[in-house]
């Protein structure tokens, strides 16, 4: 009889929460060729040293937007060990049925928590944690790599571990030379590491930004200001293993604070499918003042300066477009020579969006004129 | 010399204030064979008694996302008369530039303002205000009528007027049999008339919903909780005449507070526009919970009140579809029958899509089963 | 080598987390005579069917303003016990290290879980909850009263124990009559029980409202449109004795949503201290409309309904004084009397403090006129 | 009849507006022996090129919760003569019993407008503006002196009249001798100009920060995230020549942005004022780690920068008390000598906080030890 009033109870507590929750899809479009996912491949629980339940992650990344997270629980640093006995796939299993429900794609994964060199690395897709527990750090690697896992290496300039100097050890390199070593965070919580964004391009690496929360996701990103690291993932469908192919194919951009990082292939068309001219033609002529308006209907504030403006005419040198809004460009004509421009082109660069160590993306903005 | 070095003052704080603007598009999708147009066909300025200069319309029409706007100042109370000394064309002129710098339809209005009967009209595409200035109020109308305007009747329900009662006159039977009444407005600033909506339905005249803003138009309208009244223009064009053409016949909702009110043949594209199902399949069986997924693209909460649930199941029976978040509908399986269900209708009113006088709009949100 | 290790990643993490934070005091004040503290007496974690490790409840509790807190995990309800191995007392012993650091008054609870009638009841302030699993409720109640604790009736109107009326039970009464049952929840979580005001009011039992929270607390309470419900103890010193003390004799009231309700007694000087006239002197003559401006330095906007006007003026009828706000408030001298008003008195009835079931606070403010 | 019908019209408009106002004070305490006022002394409406009725300027000083505001129309330049045909005293004149009905001190002022040298000067507490329209603009300022007014620099960094630098010019300097010039804008609009901070403490003049506002005030400063620029005026009186004395004796600091700028003698009290140490004993030991909370109740958050920790202990490096919340600073024991320190003195510099160009106030947090 207790045991069906347990059940009771239960099923009451999860239908409740369920209605109450709406989620906020985040808004940055797919490309041509591929869906743009929204992941988040480091994430703790209560079963290492976070301190929230399993269902919590997938939670909070149904509100947030996410199509796919890991929970990347730390193999060698369980803290909470005298109040929860469980083995290493444990979380995985509790947040499983849950995001099976609510539609978010869970990835098997695990933290191997070492010292620098060669310092954290989460492994993702394996099929057993248990079995990375090992004395070798790089058998553990191997372990992880041998169930088809995909590799990368966390927080490369953590100050706890490099205190001085972001460096590249050995190790990373012997991790690569053996094909295990697959990408890199290049933003970790709140840190960014410009080294490791360029060992990614160098390297070849797949570019990772992730939030490695541990506690309750509201109280490391305001809700209402800031929005939690998201890899971006070039997948051909919402699938697991697409998301797998696209990580071992270097398929993603990272999204963090107001900046997106990524090749620029990537980075151009997503800047191409958020933006919009609106003014169908501008009719500038000499010595006139007129407005272009751009929409913007991504999540992101497009931050642009001006290179060279075009024969004929001078553009505004420094203009936002503005999230889900609409900005005017103001364009003078300054010649007659505008009289012969069919188009004209306002040549940008797009300083939060990098498409390699201190490079910014370059567009052409083009309106009609005639 | 002092000419010049007006102009130049002049440009540079016109270009510096544009700079710094965006525009917040209305959310709320077009709908099949029309644009769906937003509009606020009644405000004031110095030229009458408002509070701000005629350029001040414009900027607040771009940066709120609206279409097109009328200026309508008072023929007949012009408090400010001791310093602004112009004819009722004014604010009109002085607007229109700016209105076309920013691509905003700028239609020349004017208020006929006259106790009660017939209290307050708007005459929208006249042609010169200045002729409205009659000593006879029907006379004025026919005015307005003659140049080709579209009349409506404002605030039906003022306090200020009609204290106890929202009241028909004869005189307002006299303007609707010459044909000169085309509209109503069923909502002002901040206050609803549920009459006027009756009367918009029995008496085929086309509702408007209106700011009549007098002051700077954030004063009245928190930009974070709450927006301004417009009417929704069904129009094959973004054009006047289209405009226009759409209101002579009855190509209208109003959008006001948390709800829409209007035809059923607007409200329902309205609706099935702004939602999509996400979710593919429900697989849902016998003693079963599951969700369905759905997303609203509009600016409005769709607030759900379920009728019926389907042969097989049940689903919840409040839900709230927010503004641009995804929501989850829990349905369950409870009998046999849902075996039998490869299509799940969910049937609900739309308790804040007003289609008639005590009547909500009805939907049917389709899941595929299996 | 790897003890050390690990000692040194631990102390990373919580000062990170610790330098983040910032706490938002719960603005309402002292009273003559006491200390007006903000408390949540019921809520769980991972120890029970919560969410989160016990620390989170304390974060959130530093975070969110409040002066004390219980951890109420059930006795009966564990649905976590394949994983988390511990006793009854443990959720307490770990909160209270970081309780102790940040200034979060920690009370031992704990919630005794059974079938309708009793329901479920807290007991806080006791000294070890192992003690209260019993197979009879009524010992367990009473071995909490044993220990000194404070007993109170939980969700007295939830729907899935009392589906269709709120009753009060025999056992109630028995446990009334013995001097075990001290409170009631008139607010849980977001459902307000009138009939348990009026029971706390008729058999002198102590208001509490809780959150009963299990998940993280954000997911209930947005930050920017709403607050937890807080029980607030009038308490001569901000001292786990003191609550108790204050507990024990009724001096409590409780802020749930826009409301407060309690003794008026309490709400009384609540008003008073919050709510500061700075017009110095009205000067107002009859025919002449002047205004009264009314600061509020409280959390809570207090909405005004107006009885009488005082003799040679009338004043506005509908008032709101904003949170944190200065309101004006109409008055207009209606007759010759208002000259012989050295102060005008305006009666109000605050219509969110609740004082009887069904009666609302009546005050007066006081202007001086000449 | 038209009349009254007019007048009636009129009373109905001004109370709806009032009603649904609301002031938010800016919190910003009093220092010992002084009020401190929030003043904005620079300002415009459609009597010059402003775009706002005067009475709008009264009501967003009231919502913003200044003291005192000056409307000051340019004497040179009104580009809405050809509809406004009034004098330079009128736009005063018109919000003046606005301004006292809502208890906002108005105070008589405009802006005389030249070219570069001596650009724009505003002079306020003058008692006729007609008389300052002159050829000669050296006249102009003598007049504005001889009528009792205070004269100030208008943005001196303006980049339309000093392109390349922010110059000093000879002009400035027969002012300043003269006995003319009292105070000089650092901040203007959106514009901070170092030099004017120089200049201000090395030739005695009056810091001025004011937002030259020409549209609506919503326009150029969002609610949520800023406020428009601030001089502070210690007076001891909430009266106009109160602020006039406080004027011309340098009793000023300005507030901009995040930014407070002014004489240390009135900032270090500020600061002392908003900030309050709610620990009463850290009993810090060596080795250990503990957290001294620092309430402010300012609208300012101050960021402060660690200079040298004390003997016995090391505390946080950077720490920011934001505003309205209570913060935690981390202190650490690093060795025996901690015992022996009753009180432990946190030496920071409050980096927003500007004392002197190029200088930040050095602050001392105490907190008793044992």
């Amino acid at each position: 009889m207790v045991r069906y009033f347990i059940t009771f109870l239960l099923s009451v507590f999860i239908s409740l929460n369920l209605n109450a929750q709406s989620r906020r899809e985040i808004q940055i479009p797919d490309i041509p060729g591929y869906l743009t996912l929204k992941c988040d491949f480091h994430m703790h629980t209560v079963f290492s040293d976070g301190a929230v339940w399993p269902t919590v992650r997938v939670n909070e990344a149904w509100e947030q937007g996410l199509d796919a997270i890991a929970i990347t629980d730390h193999i060698e640093y369980r803290p909470h060990s005298q109040d929860i006995k469980s083995d290493h796939n444990r979380s995985y299993e509790i947040a499983k049925p849950l995001a099976d429900q609510k539609g978010i794609i869970l990835i098997r994964g695990t933290e191997i928590t070492r010292k620098m060199p060669p310092g954290h690395l989460n492994a993702i897709f394996i099929t057993n944690a248990n079995l990375l527990e090992r004395d070798d750090w790089f058998e553990a690697c191997r372990e992880a790599k041998d169930q088809g896992g995909f590799i990368f290496w966390n927080h490369p300039g953590w100050k706890r571990q490099q205190p001085e100097k972001t460096l590249w050890w050995s190790q990373h390199t012997r991790l690569l030379d053996a094909g295990i070593l697959g990408g890199i965070e290049a933003f970790n919580h709140h840190d960014y590491y410009p080294e490791a964004l360029k060992w990614a391009f160098e390297k070849n690496l797949t570019l990772i930004a992730s939030s490695d929360i541990h506690s309750p996701i509201d109280d490391s990103y305001d809700a209402a200001d800031s929005h939690r690291p998201v890899t971006l993932v070039f997948a051909t469908e919402r699938k697991a293993e697409s998301i797998k192919y696209a990580l071992e194919n270097r398929r993603t951009a990272i999204y963090f604070k107001d900046k997106l990082a990524g090749d620029q292939k990537f980075l151009a068309p997503i800047f191409s499918a958020s933006v919009k001219i609106l003014t169908d033609y501008v009719r500038l002529e000499n010595n006139m003042v007129k407005f272009i308006q751009v929409h913007n209907n991504s999540d992101i504030d497009f931050i642009l300066k001006g290179k060279n403006s075009g024969l004929g005419f001078t553009c505004a040198k420094e203009v936002v477009l503005k999230a889900h809004r609409t900005t005017m460009i103001e364009v003078e004509g300054n010649s007659e020579e505008i009289k012969n421009q069919p188009v004209l082109k306002l040549e940008y660069e797009v300083t939060n969006l990098i498409v390699a160590p201190g490079e910014s993306l370059q567009i052409v903005l083009e309106a009609y004129n005639f």
